[in-house]
């Protein structure tokens, strides 16, 4: 899912990403809440007309933005308070007031207010947090009126603690949610105890409900973690990556501003088909890099999503095909491979 | 002519351009020849392969930019010396080099370098200044080859005298080029002496040959002047102040940050069909801008230049139907005339 923040994917027109078969974009409950505001955006007609998206969209919960405003906030057993990053001014987020403005907002998929806890967190730690989060998930559901067109999804938490997650994967399997997303994860933890907690999860959650790994990740990640299981992904990385410049290709990361670009009026990627590599050569979006036009990067912005949703599209059919081994080793082989380790 | 001046219009893609009917867009010699370079954009294979514009480029000669450069230029009948605004290095512009320049750059038309002197400056000034253009444009022509796929314009300067715009004008003639330009106005002088100019050369120049006013102006500056007999223009009005969030419409201008528009969910103007006012209303765009989205920048730029572009289309329109009159009239009882005094 790219990520559409504050209801635009940053550089891109709605037109664009249909160009790149985004099928879901991502927006932000909290910044949304903050500005322009979810009441605003249902009197548009729900952040579909606002945004002028047809296509499905989902809105995290706010939690993890909410836990990231380290300083500004307080959590109890009822909600958390917190000052908004922007004036300072005071706000309180329940999981009922959560599922309230994501029912206004009116995306496709909403998620369920949880505490996402910090890494590295004592067990202690983790064990209460994860009460509240399952007590919120219960609230949030009970409040949830807009089921037909909404489907709310549970969060998984607990840490790096194999028995927590099961603890948590089961009571939300209880309460039966169309989907599940799995939480506190790539918050600094090393990537090995990632891959063991979607792994373990692997075996636990339904193998008929949508899986979500919230905020992953690089190209290699994703791969790894289709092979664990799930089904869906958001990360700022392919955005925020190539407005800087840094642009995910076939052969590995191009630092597009580098001068061994300056004259290579190649492609991006040869045997690309997206909007920039059909018509644009290295030499001219380094050139506009270098200039500071905003063209640069919209263009970088295009190749690095559409090379991130062929990604997950070939996975999808490789797994289809029941090749989804051969077509993880194939892109292994490959010099992109090395783009999780720079 | 949408100004591009780092062969990109700020903001947009050739696609857009090309969706609001752009037929021609403007480079900037001067800043091409610093970054990247007419060397590369020759490499490129030329400006339109380049920044994949298939359609008509004009270059300008560098001469207003270079005489911009106030303390850091030195002007000699031979050329002009000039410090870079960029690492401060020294470059020497001359008719000729100007002319070799735009040549490698391959636009469809061209501009011979003049002297662009300031306003106010006195008879005397602007004489000699006059001299050093018409010699200039005399040496460019000589050097210029590529003829056949390459129109050479000649620029009529002389300020706010009509004796010395008149030679100036016939004495370019004399050397026959395939258009003229006029240039030196748009800089300080009061308006009524501009289309006194205009007024003026519309008896001098030649019918058949297409005139251009450089670097005018708002939507009533080009009526006024189309019925003074200039056939092409170019502004950076439209672009930069789209980008700053005052936007052209057929009531005025519109501040889209405006709070009046915070909850106004029409599009910027009712009966346009730019894709801005297809897909988007005016809170969402001054939502963009509020949170400082690009898209908000594109949007509006996508209107604005459509804006001027249906004019200039309407105009011609009125023009091959004789009714050109009528068509200012109706123009100027808008609000947007009123755009002119802010």
């Amino acid at each position: 899912m790219p990520v559409g923040t504050r209801a635009t994917v940053k550089t891109l027109s709605p037109l664009e990403l249909d160009e790149i078969s985004a099928q879901i974009i991502l927006g932000n409950t909290y910044h949304l809440y903050l500005r322009p505001g979810h009441e605003l955006i249902k009197k548009a007609g729900g952040l579909h007309e606002f945004m002028s998206w047809e296509k499905p969209i989902l809105t995290d919960s706010g939690g993890f933005q909410v836990m990231s405003l380290a300083g500004l906030r307080k959590i109890t057993s009822e909600g958390v308070k917190f000052q908004s990053h922007l004036d300072g001014s005071y706000h309180f987020f329940t999981p009922e007031k959560v599922i309230a403005i994501q029912n206004a907002m009116g995306a496709d998929i909403i998620m369920s207010f949880d505490e996402c806890p910090p890494y590295p967190a004592t067990k202690k730690y983790i064990a209460n947090s994860l009460k509240t989060t399952l007590d919120w998930a219960k609230r949030g559901k009970e409040v949830h009126k807009n089921i037909k067109k909404q489907a709310l999804f549970g969060i998984v938490q607990g840490g790096i603690y194999q028995d927590l997650r099961e603890e948590s994967a089961r009571k939300l399997m209880e309460m039966d949610f169309p989907g599940y997303a799995i939480g506190g994860l790539a918050v600094g933890e090393p990537k090995e105890e990632l891959l063991e907690i979607t792994n373990f999860l692997n075996n636990i959650l339904p193998q008929d409900k949508p899986r979500y790994l919230m905020g992953v990740g690089t190209p290699l990640d994703l791969l790894e973690n289709i092979e664990n299981g799930i089904d869906m992904f958001d990360c700022v990385m392919p955005t925020r990556n190539a407005r800087k410049g840094t642009i995910f290709t076939k052969k590995g990361k191009m630092i597009i501003k580098s001068a061994r670009y300056k004259e290579d009026f190649s492609p991006i990627d040869e045997d690309c088909d997206c909007y920039t590599c059909k018509n644009f050569s290295r030499a001219y979006i380094r050139h506009l890099f270098s200039v500071d036009e905003i063209l640069g990067m919209r263009l970088a912005t295009i190749h690095s999503l559409h090379f991130y949703l062929e990604l997950v599209k070939n996975a999808r059919l490789a797994i289809l095909e029941n090749r989804f081994e051969k077509y993880k080793k194939e892109c292994l082989s490959r010099g992109w491979a090395r783009m999780n380790t720079d």
